[in-house]
């Protein structure tokens, strides 16, 4: 730790509700930030609804099982404990990574100050970084795999379209990286900013070099992506993802080698007086500065900050809202103002110039 | 069978050299035609040597545990038994399917009636053909990935030289099938052959698409074609290998739909006359043709039909030298004769044309 104070790891099985319940109260945690793996959300979300602790996480509740459930994903699982949170005075805030999380503020703002009506909002997650292996994935292969075997929902023209992955590619012009091609992708923000803004298209585009796309599609379209058991000749059963999982780089390993930096941001379309308008709000994120400072890659540092600043402003009141939310039902500017001292600075580009966002 | 005849089957553990010998007696078989896995080849051979039965196969033997062996490798293994074959007037003819085999005959008639000295053997092996599936091997992957997997050798200026798969690719105008790219690869006959005939270069070639080199790339930079176990993170230990080979299609299974064909054959270069010559032999196969004769694809053919020719003069007493020979050992004519008779015929291409080879 870089300042002092008291910072004690305790073992838990996150599945086990009452023992979470228990660990709480044990160490009279008022705030859980769950970055746990996907499969736990709900059984941890569960504990702080018995406790009254705030629950934060940053991922949307997945069930191992299934690959790709039908939208809003949100529906299935979290938002089922909506009225339940209200009733104990549970601050519970979903999603309070970078995407989702960071980017859901964005929306907010951009709907909020810069537009009157909002025709459009396009999430594009860059990461311009080099991490000198020949492949790897820059997280759990396993979780990063099963976002992109499923089927791609997106929210447009009022309804749910449904894609396959790497089918829509679009290049994006990007600060400070260039020009990118990105894909349409599932992702959990675009079920939570369709409910909230449901007249708008809502997409989530994640860039992928001609390499990731050549490995993800050889390993596909084989099988060796698949979470069920194949069986070898010699009888042995075998799930391949969890194989391809383990002949890959341990994410982790990436962080000392990681050159470049990351754009993820929103565009933002409608209209504002009257006139056809769009805003850009955005960050940059350095993977050699981030590991200078955390000893963890880019991807790592800005998934793990915002829900520490989220976290502050539980803690001090200001986004201790007693309830269940999505980001975007939330006040962005102090979340924004606070990511800004952080280390994850804001900008907005759009007819005015592109500038730093800061109130 | 389409004639009268008697085809009985026994199962028998080819790795138990007993066992085997045993089965030879007890059935009373004179010729025994090798065509188990790579791996039992020492074992039948043992077993002949004992029983006095004519010993037949069609590829050289292998290590499980080695990939790739330092050359030549029939002097790892088959050619230290030649002296007990002679003293037991043991017939036992190496490598007679097409490539190894056919090939080999091409070589030698080449060698002794269409050029005065040679200079370089090339044997091409082209599969133009086309079974339909995104990605399949022609013969069980294991055995045909580590065929790629390890150094790559040829025989070139009176010594052994070494390359990696994929490494040195040159385009071959073949007759039929058209141009054609083929790789440098490791093959049982530049081991013999080179043996025969030291001052020629003897190079084998094998004609891959982009589509399979791109997916044996990625399987195998991702470690996925290792024959060494993996430990999952659920400490499951797994040969990358065998679950690669279960994920792939049954290549049996791609006989019914198989469609075009092969061109496989020798270019063999050097001096006629005093001046410059070269000659290329060669047979054109049919995946369909095949298919309608035996229930079988192309490659199964053209390297199921040799061997049964082979044994047919060993048993009419043609090739049945009482020792151990390699196919350019032997008098290539009446073994060539015999396949164009068969389903193989046999074509040449030189300064004279391109025209059937009978004799």
């Amino acid at each position: 730790m870089k300042v002092a104070g008291s910072f004690t790891a305790h073992s838990v099985d996150a599945m086990d509700t009452a023992a979470v319940a228990d660990l709480i109260r044990a160490t009279g945690a008022q705030i859980v930030i769950n970055v746990g793996s996907a499969f736990v959300n709900m059984y941890v979300l569960e504990a702080c609804i018995q406790t009254g602790a705030a629950y934060l996480d940053t991922a949307i509740h997945e069930d191992p099982a299934k690959i790709c459930e039908i939208p809003p994903w949100y529906g299935n699982y979290e938002w089922k404990r909506r009225a339940d949170c209200a009733a104990a005075g549970v601050t519970a805030i979903l999603g309070v990574g970078f995407d989702p999380g960071v980017v859901n503020a964005y929306a907010r703002l951009a709907a909020d100050d810069y537009l009157d009506t909002v025709e459009s909002i396009d999430i594009v997650d860059i990461n311009a970084g080099s991490h000198g292996r020949w492949f790897s994935t820059n997280f759990d292969p396993e979780i990063n795999f099963r976002e992109f075997t499923g089927t791609v929902y997106s929210w447009q023209n009022g309804a749910w379209q449904s894609n396959k992955m790497f089918e829509v590619g679009k290049e994006w012009d990007m600060p400070v990286v260039g020009t990118q091609k990105a894909y349409l992708t599932g992702h959990d923000e675009v079920h939570s900013l369709s409910a909230r803004y449901p007249d708008a298209d809502v997409r989530f585009w994640m860039g992928f070099g001609d390499h990731y796309i050549n490995v993800f599609t050889v390993l596909n379209n084989l099988g060796l992506l698949s979470e069920k058991p194949v069986k070898t000749a010699e009888g042995l059963e075998v799930v391949p993802l969890k194989l391809v999982k383990a002949v890959l780089p341990d994410p982790s390993s990436l962080a000392p080698d990681y050159t470049g930096k990351t754009c993820i941001g929103d565009f933002v379309r409608g209209t504002k007086d009257g006139a056809p308008a769009e805003v850009f709000i955005y960050n940059v994120a350095d993977h050699e500065d981030a590991y200078a400072e955390t000893g963890a890659q880019g991807i790592s540092y800005t998934a793990g900050v915002p829900p520490v600043a989220a976290a502050l402003l539980v803690a001090d009141g200001t986004w201790d809202v007693k309830t269940m939310a999505n980001v975007e039902e939330l006040d962005p500017k102090p979340f924004l103002n606070l990511l800004n001292r952080m280390g994850l600075p804001n900008r907005i580009k759009d007819a005015n110039g592109d500038r730093a966002l800061e109130f």
